[in-house]
């Protein structure tokens, strides 16, 4: 149960944007900037990106539904988002992908461990300097997402369906567009 | 050295944010809704959770500078902003600010960590929903700017001096407003 009571219609991190839409609206303008702006990263490396790290802060709701938006971008491709959670130096994607992940991976411990020698093999393998900063911003920013969604005990669904159907209308329309049906911006919690 | 080119006028997030002027706009709206909108906290007990947050994570730039935003919101005091960073159970804060960091302590570490008695500890204080939903995403608003300022090594000055004046002058005209003298809105780093 919620730690705070939330619209039990919306799930994970809708549920925290419907309750409050002042912040709602900034934290789905950097998603929608970042996964699916212009950008020399592909939307399916990007998610990728975020569905990894979400994986490894082993929050359900965040890996899943990216882990679907990824695949609905990778032409319904599950097994590559599998194989990302589990091993993804093993996992059928680019060498500059597996370079961005080893240094999102880091991010996702703790910035400071990103070495030099990790952005010089992120850059061998093509990755321009957007790129790793993208990456490096990805990961910090799922690691505020995650903590965000579990750390109010938000409800996270486990049935593969549902993200596979949301996941196939976010690629489709985007964050803020579809966000648009939990995130009113006439109202505030503020005033409460 | 930072990883990728920034520009050495600006040190911390201030050289990201010139960098990267698309995500620069949703990340202060963030900071600025979050620390200094509409609230029942104040921004000093705001700017000590994003302060103790980021010391936490061992954060330079974000600790020494949401410190000095803090203490000018709180009179000058800075030995508070110390006792905060040290031991907050002996900081001379409310009972309710101590209930509302030690939820963002777990946050820091892992939103799951949070419990219902932690919860039920910062009602018995006083502390609201609203209240408590804020705490959870200030703690992890700054794991992600503390990991971005960290994953990609910006340079991050040591002099006290540096912090206190501009903490004074954050603390006066806002976030959004400040960062406009290295955030343009005309420029992109998606097309270079």
């Amino acid at each position: 149960m919620p730690h705070i009571p939330l619209d039990p219609e919306f799930p994970g991190i809708r549920g925290l944007m419907a309750f409050r839409p002042e912040t709602a609206l900034p934290l789905n303008a950097l998603v929608e900037v970042l996964l699916q702006g212009p950008s020399t990263l592909t939307p399916g490396e990007r998610e990728l990106i975020a569905t990894f790290v979400s994986s490894r802060n082993c929050t359900q709701f965040c890996h899943n539904i990216h882990g679907a938006i990824a695949a609905a971008h990778l032409g319904g491709n599950e097994d590559v988002v599998r194989q990302v959670k589990v091993d993804f130096m093993q996992a059928e994607i680019s060498p500059k992908l597996k370079a961005l992940l080893k240094i999102a991976g880091k991010v996702q411990q703790d910035g400071k461990l990103v070495t030099p020698d990790d952005i010089e093999a992120a850059r061998d393998e093509g990755a321009t300097d957007l790129e790793i900063h993208d990456t490096v911003l990805i990961a910090a920013a799922f690691c505020m997402y995650n903590r965000y969604v579990d750390g109010l005990d938000t409800n996270q669904p486990a049935d593969p369906a549902f993200y596979r159907e949301r996941g196939k209308r976010v690629a489709r329309e985007g964050y803020v567009s579809v966000s648009k049906e939990y995130v009113s911006s006439h109202s505030s919690a503020a005033t409460r």
